[in-house]
Parts: C-alpha cells; structure tokens; sequence
C-alpha cells in the first residue's frame, strides 16, 4: 500500500484525488502496489463530499504519520508550503508540487534535501501544467547539450493574443472575455504583466543552467500594452503576436527574457492557440523539439501531479538525481541580447527612410489596412542596448517596439 | 567507466558515435560516470576513420567483454540483430536500439528477457527519431489512461503531403522531389506504402495496451494513390491530407490503422509539416498533447539512442519495467470503426443528391477549383463497413474516398 497525502483541496487538489479515483486500479498496477488517499489537509470542511472522512486541519497528523509516503503539495503559495514541504522531506516523504512560485524560490534547497533524504521532490506540474517537459528534460534528452527553451507558457494571455489574432479584437475586450470565461482572474495583473510565465521560465533555466535563477532577475513584460494595431501590423508581415518565456544558452552564457514577440508561421509555436501551451526545445544534436499540451486546468495539471507521485512511488529509497546548484547566477541583461525589433513610428515612411537606414540598418516598411498616419518597420539585427541607444532619438515618434522571437 | 559497444556504423550508429564525442563531458557527467566506445561492429573498414581503431568484424569479442555493459544496436532490420541483441540481455548487457522492425516483431520477448537479467532493453527512437514519446508514456502519463495516439510517423510521407498540400505538386513530382533530396529510396515503398509507420504504430498500440500487437494486423494503406485533385479537395474544405498512423482503445476494444486522412486546421497534426513527425496523444485526465521534432535523421536520431543509453547507465541493476505480454491481441476489423468518408464521385451533384442522401445522410457538395466532371461530399459518421457496403453501389461513380480523422 502506498499512503498518500494531498496539501490543499482546491482545484488541483480535488483533481489530484479525481485523477487517482477515477484510474486507481491503472495507476496501482503501475506502480505495482496499491494507491491510497490517507489524508487531504484543509482549513475547510467539505460535509457533502467524501473527502470529509479523510480531512484534516492539522498537518502534524500527516508529519507524524509515518504512513504516509508521498505527500502532494497543491496549496500554491511560498508559505506555508515550504515549511510543510520542507519538512516532509526532512521527514523522508517524496513531495510532488505543482506550486510554481514554491519551487521558483526554493526548487534548489528542496532538492538538496530530497537528495540527502533519498526521497524525491518532483514538480512537472509547475510548468507547462498537463504538458510533460521536465522529466524529458531530465530523463530523455540527456544526450543533447540543450541551449534553448522558449515557451507559451501562460494559458490565459495566449488566449488573448489568439482573440486578438482571429478576431481583430483589443486587448480590452480580449481581457473581459477571458474573465468571462474563467480564464482570468478579477486582478489579471499575474498573468497579463508575466509574472507567472516568469517563474515557469526561471525553473527551465535554473534546470537547464544548473544554477539558481532567480525570477527577479530576468527582464519580464506582460502584453497589456499590445494594442489591435500591433496585431494588425503582425498580420500584414505574416507574422503573429505571442507572449514568449525563453531562456538560451550561449558562448557559456544564459539569457532568459518573458516579453510578447513576433512570430513568423514557419515557427512550431505559432499554431499553438487558444488556452494551450506549449514548450520549443532546440538540443545540439536533436534539432527542435516542441512539446504542447493543456498549460493550466484542474485535470490536466492533476494529472502530472500523478505522474510525479507514480514516479516517486517506483523509486522509494532513491533519488532520481533531478538537482540544480543553489549558487545563483545571474542572466546577461536584455541589453546585451541581439535580435531584430519590428517598430511602429508614426509619420510617412518616405520621408524619415533614409534617416533610419543611416541608424537602423536596411529596412523595409509594413503598411497594415485601415492604420493611418504612421508605419512599421523592422531594424536589421542588432543588440538591444544599441536598438535602446538609437531609439532614443526617436522619442516623440516611436509608437510601439515588439521584439522578433 | 561506463564501456557502450555500437552493433553497426551505418547513419545512425556513426551518428550515436558523433553524439557521445561532441556531449562527451556533458553526458558523463549526467551518468555519474565516464562514458566510453570500447567497440564498433561492422563487416566494413574505415581506414580514414578513428572508429577504425576500435573497430571489430566479429560480435564474440563484444559478447565476451565483460566490461561491455551497454550495447546499441542499430544495424536495422530482424536478423542478425534478434540474435545479437537477445544473447546481449542474456549476458547481462543493457541495449539500446532504433530498430523498429526488430522492436515490432520481438519487442515483448526482448522486453520480457530484460526484465528477467535485471537490465534494460529500451527503444526511443524506434518510434518518432528524436522525438522523446515512449519514455513520456512510460513516466510522466502514468496519471492517465491512454485512450488515443495518432501520429505522423514518416518524414518521407509527410514532406510529399507537405508539397502536394503547399504547391498543388502531384504525386510523381512529390515523390522526386523527395528522392532528389534524399528523403525518398530509389525504392521508395516501405515507406509511401506506409509499412515504416504501420511498424511504429504496432509499437505504440503494443504498449499502451500491454499486449503484442502485430503489423500485419494493421490495416494499412499508404499515400501512392492520393492525387494533386484529392488535395485541391481538402484545400476547398480548409482541411490537408497527412498520412496518419493511429490506435485507439475504446470500450476495451484496440483498433490501428495506418492511413491518408483529411484533418482540419484545428487539429494540431495539422502544421506539422515538411520531415518533421509528431505524435498526438489523448489521454481521460491529461486531454490533448502532441510530442513534436524529426522523426528520422543522423544526429536526432542518435541523440534518442543515447538518452537511452543514459537511462540505462543510470539504472544499472535495476529494470525499468517497460513491458508488454508476449500475448497476441487483435485489433479490430477496420469495418466496425466508426468514421465520416469523403467521396469524389463523378458527375453532377445536383443529379446524385437525392440518391446519395438515402445512403449516406445529410451531405453538403465540395467543389474544387478546376477539377471538372465531379464533386465531392462527407458521409455522416458511420462503420467503415456499412460505408463500403453501400458504396459497392457507387462502383462506377467513385473515383477516391478518404477517410476523416
């Protein structure tokens, strides 16, 4: 029998305990031994709900339980679950997560004491929900130096940017329908401004670096300032708008940005809509890779909630060996990135030409139906610190810069 | 030290040497352990090659090295490789292959070896080159039942669907096109006869039922008869055709195809294109993914052979429990699925209408631009069966039918 204790009872909670009642015999047999819900920690009651009979307020019931072997922390938020899961380990429980923000901040320490435990602290649910990429990460492409990772890995703005894409929708009424539609919260800030694309992608990086990178250091711009003629422009050059988190390795340097960029269709990520994410991997020897499921959604993120706790409940005794270093390091800053950016300036593209191709490189204009009264173009490939430098100088002119993926 | 012997120094095989050598560090430090080629089989000699030097014509000095602890085949067909790699398990010796015709027919035999020697017998990139998908299956969807996997599984197919679809090329001139890049075989019908993807889809329908699941029970029909007017069809309905190799469970019951299908713009399958393959998987809890990259090819392929080889290396002692029963199930009978058709038929619509509603229900026309003396329809959803049952009726009339995914 393997005893399981569930931390946290709302959406993926109740979906962690749906997933294992709905395919316990699959999920058992797998395992080769029997699953079993022992507790489900709460400060609720839920009196018409089975789960009531297993219930309990206290986390000392399921610390002291020497039962109880696999604890699955799906209460969001850094305290208190890193005390609870902190002190599972220490205690020689396996934990699996889905808590971004838990293993964005402390993913390194709790694996060093996972290791030292010889339990394991999994968390493919953080990123990519449903979408199974860390342990392909891990266990899959061990062959390959991996050097980039650049992701949709926000359900809700790509929801938006696919309105705004499909129906020429702005990002008002974009927002309003995905709150319409329980896709994004009252206070959408999380998600539209980044944050949460943010913390997924520092975990990539800091798995793929082997270091600590933390969130706060990398450059982060959310799409609400994406505008339906941003979007119309991307159009009229073939091209799409998504909210991208990437992270690349270098020369020996890293580099990680969440920021909205154009994308041309011959791009995996292009076709990726609606609520879906998806995760773009380019290895050494493998080429592109991309890997695209459900990013969010009780079940699915459930669901590899379950496949972590079938992982840890095959390896008891032995950690799989999923580690990064807690020494921090710190990626190159945005300036240094170089890349092309499509710029929307206002005024007639016949009369300031030649001034930017002197500061620009060689350039062509994008004129989109029914924008009057300015252009676009898109510089050759040059360092941002650069492209900052010269844009300066077109201060009151400038509308809008979107960065080319 | 961790001593790999590679049966074969063909594509692939050079590929999985050129793997090790450029990742070396990378992929000891991964294991734990310094990664060596103490041998290449081959009956050939590579004077200009380093390989020469560990080069060997006879497979009793890598079966009788007791410090040979790893073996990779990929020498590709059923025999000498059956015996080579069976007498590998029984020696105690991990395999790692891409050979998916050895893999077909004696998968769950090798498998069930392996498990008895306590090693591995492990096989990603029989299926979907570099694409990581059995290992995915095997440890991150375990939460799940997996009820759907339908797949581009033949770069070669899906490059000339690609052409036809995106140029209005016709079959021959697809095929050469293939050919001239090296895509195709002179003779080309393993795979446009879709006997490359009915071997991977036996693979796949074997491991997610548990059962032996032979090709030869596959129904399987390739793209050699899908012309330049199929295709403008699809187009006129916003729809492409893409070979697709699929299986599915239902109701306890298993049925595989391999087979053209028309796929809307919504189905992700559906921009996959050029040489990539990618597989589509529908799981109760997870819902959609897709696993995407290239199918075939050198390095993409090698780096799949060596993540297996690390995975071996990782567990020596231990067997990973991938497994299917030797135990023979039989999908079945293409005629009881259950599926709309599209019919081209000669004629004029307006004159058949009537007749054709009888027999197949509602039906809208299809017209497609410059194909004159026909049209086409979409039957309502019915067993594949009865659809040719009735369309026996039609004999005359029916130039091509192609089945909806």
């Amino acid at each position: 029998m393997v005893n399981i204790a569930i931390l946290g009872y709302g959406t993926v909670g109740s979906g962690v305990a749906e997933v294992i009642r709905t395919n316990r015999e699959l999920i058992s047999r797998r395992i080769g031994d029997e699953v079993r819900i022992k507790y489900v920690l709460d400060l609720r009651d839920f009196p018409d709900d089975p789960v009531q009979q297993i219930l309990t307020h206290d986390f000392e019931d399921i610390i002291s339980d020497d039962e109880v072997q696999i604890v699955a922390e799906v209460m969001g938020g850094v305290e208190p679950a890193y005390t609870f899961v902190r002190r599972c380990l220490e205690a020689g429980k396996s934990v699996a997560t889905s808590n971004k923000a838990l293993v964005a901040e402390h993913g390194a320490n709790l694996l060093a004491i996972a290791r030292e435990k010889k339990v394991n602290f999994l968390f493919e649910a953080s990123v990519g929900g449903g979408i199974p990429i860390l342990r392909p990460l891990h266990s899959s492409l061990t062959g390959d130096e991996i050097d980039e990772i650049t992701g949709i890995l926000n359900g809700t703005t790509n929801y938006m940017m696919t309105r705004m894409f499909c129906e020429g929708a702005d990002y008002a009424s974009a927002l309003r329908e995905a709150q319409d539609r329980g896709y994004a919260e009252r206070s959408p800030e999380a998600d539209v401004e980044g944050y949460d694309a943010c913390r997924k992608i520092a975990i990539l990086a800091s798995l793929i670096s082997g270091y600590q990178v933390d969130f706060e250091d990398i450059y982060c711009e959310g799409i609400s300032k994406i505008t339906a003629e941003d979007m119309k422009h991307a159009k009229a050059m073939g091209m799409t708008i998504k909210l991208l988190a990437a992270c690349r390795k270098q020369d020996g340097k890293l580099s990680a940005i969440v920021a909205p960029c154009l994308l041309g269709e011959e791009h995996p990520l292009f076709h990726v809509n609606g609520v879906f994410n998806a995760v773009f991997v380019h290895g050494n020897m493998l080429g592109d890779a991309m890997f695209y499921g459900s990013g969010a959604g009780k079940l699915p993120t459930a669901s590899a909630v379950v496949g972590d706790i079938v992982e840890e409940a095959r390896n008891f005794g032995r950690n799989l060996g999923v580690t990064w270093s807690p020494e921090k390091i710190t990626p190159e800053s945005k300036e240094c990135a170089s890349r092309r950016f499509f710029v929307r300036m206002r005024g007639e593209f016949s009369e300031w030409k030649e001034r930017l191709e002197k500061d620009f490189g060689r350039i062509d204009a994008v004129k989109a139906d029914g924008v009057l009264g300015e252009f676009g173009f898109i510089t050759e490939e040059m360092q941002e610190g650069l492209y900052g430098q010269i844009a300066s100088k077109y201060e009151q002119e400038i509308l809008a810069m979107i960065r080319m993926a």
